[in-house]
């Protein structure tokens, strides 16, 4: 993992390894002492690797000003989610941060101390770490986890005649953003609720059971319908009516139109699936008893694209999008 | 894999999933379609996971100009060479691409192809890909390998009375950066020189059986030696008259000084490895059979740091730094 030395940042690779490595003991399930070329893992019997990478950029994902711990906790948990999704248990994560000249070491550390924190909570491990020169902060996330070769609920799974289900609410990155527009700039606590993710993945083991195909809202309802849509090869009809929509999110909403743009702004990082009608019981059972909330907002028919029922009729799904800090500033502070 | 889209770059992430799908096939061992929240792959009997990322990032270790292919493949190499240094079979890589607005998706292609193509010449394929928007272009890889759970090498592992030995030559990656000074402004020949890394993995396979500890050598022999002192808490030494430097390297040297600069500048990403001096004429056959070449350049002993023996005197070991484009011009252009 060791990549090339830049002489151009304040955080010298070598002692942010030896940080890491003091920081961080080794033997969390990982072969090889953290700083070493690679991370190695056992995998547990019959399971599968699980393998994402998604990373958080400075201006577009959060600012400078961010508290460091939670943009690492953040960027620990978007991964996470990518393995919630798949039904798989989280093992270890490594960040390559990505750190322009000057930036102090305590940066960098409290990213890690963050995306440890986060990953810890699910019994998985910061088990590598990188950095390189850059002109933005950017934090790379990659995760491993273990899943079952059966289970992986592929995203091209979804057949007619299936339900669509969502865990959570909708609309929480939604709203997160209304208030930060509404501040003009972003407060300190807005931006902690912009970067709170709570990975599913106890709701997405269980449901992975009975899962045909299974994603996560990071971009929102809207746009994994769409996802899920074009894998399958299916006509995804979302039931307005039945949204679990976040709380507040009605109040602040004047118009239908701005109602569904908070719903389905992104953001959410919620489990969307499909599952056969007569296991939905107790797939909604099984997520109650784990204390999630599981709840049925659509179908699954023949035929192609992302639709939305409203009042009795079916338009397509309004578009949806994730930028949080476009509106308020095109440059990162 | 996906996560928080932009408008602000031409390159659609969803489109680029989608051509990333039609134009690598998936089934490479991969048990999900390329464009789901994760990759999946089923671990061979007995092997353990072995993980690394690395990045590129343009200005640093590319320029805008570098042909895209070139910046891929290189990409994919660096991570791949990690995978080399602890033995394993490379099996997966994934990228994620920042790109800056405006950038053509004729880039991210190119780079994927390149990936792509250098990858499966070691029976790895790329199996998944993210883009996010950023200031300038980066390549983050990841790899996912298998390994042997006791011969992965750790760093840690020299023993006093090891020898010290390198798998090809020293200093291709000064040579390639001095050519790169002389010119003023790097010539496309030489860039694609520096990008053309050769993860020695058949190297790596066979020589896991004997080493003690390996690495790579990135950031040069010099530096590795640091690390692997570091590490394993020996006294390393290199034998200056054992290095077998890359042809040419000793006419360009006015001075030993010259010499060593060139000899260490990083940028070789070949093995560096420790083991016990019996094992050594196997080792070298075994990569000699294998069309490579080991050679051994010094000797670990009780006590710390790394050190030169040169002309009969020990000297500490010179610093070695890898900053191809610093020199040349503080932009990327």
């Amino acid at each position: 993992m060791v990549g090339n030395r830049s002489r151009r940042t304040e955080i010298d690779e070598r002692e942010f390894h030896a940080w890491l490595a003091r920081t961080f003991p080794s033997g969390h399930g990982g072969l090889l002492p953290l700083g070493d070329d690679a991370a190695a893992l056992r995998p547990p019997p019959g399971r599968v690797a699980v393998l994402t990478t998604d990373a958080l950029v400075e201006g577009t994902h959060f600012l400078r000003r961010s508290p460091p711990a939670r943009v690492g906790a953040a960027a620990a948990a978007v991964n996470l989610s990518d393995l919630a999704a798949k039904g798989a248990t989280p093992a270890a994560l490594l960040f390559a941060l990505v750190i322009p000249p000057g930036t102090p070491r305590a940066w960098a550390e409290a990213v890690s101390r963050g995306g440890e924190r986060l990953a810890a909570r699910y019994r998985a491990h910061l088990v590598g770490g990188d950095t390189k020169p850059g002109p933005v902060r950017a934090v790379v996330g990659l995760a491993l986890g273990w899943g079952r070769p059966n289970r992986l609920a592929p995203r091209s799974g979804a057949r007619a005649g299936d339900l669509l289900a969502t865990t959570g609410v909708v609309g929480r990155g939604g709203l997160a953003a209304a208030h930060l527009r509404a501040k003009g700039r972003p407060a300190r606590h807005v931006l902690c609720e912009l970067l709170d993710v709570r990975p599913r993945l106890v709701e997405g083991r269980a449901l992975a059971r009975w899962a045909t195909a299974m994603l996560d809202t990071s971009d929102g309802v809207a746009d994994a319908c769409r996802l899920l849509a074009q894998a399958s090869g299916v006509h995804v009809v979302v039931e307005e009516r039945r949204l679990p929509l976040a709380p507040g999110l009605a109040a602040l909403a004047r118009t239908p139109a701005d109602r569904r743009a908070l719903a389905f702004f992104g953001g959410d990082y919620e489990l969307l699936l499909a599952l056969r009608p007569r296991d939905f019981p107790r797939a909604e059972r099984a997520v109650r008893a784990r204390g999630g909330r599981l709840t049925r907002i659509g179908r699954i028919e023949a035929g192609r694209g992302a639709w939305l029922e409203s009042n009795g009729r079916t338009i397509p799904m309004p578009p949806a999008g994730w930028q949080p800090f476009e509106r308020t500033s095109g440059r990162s502070r």
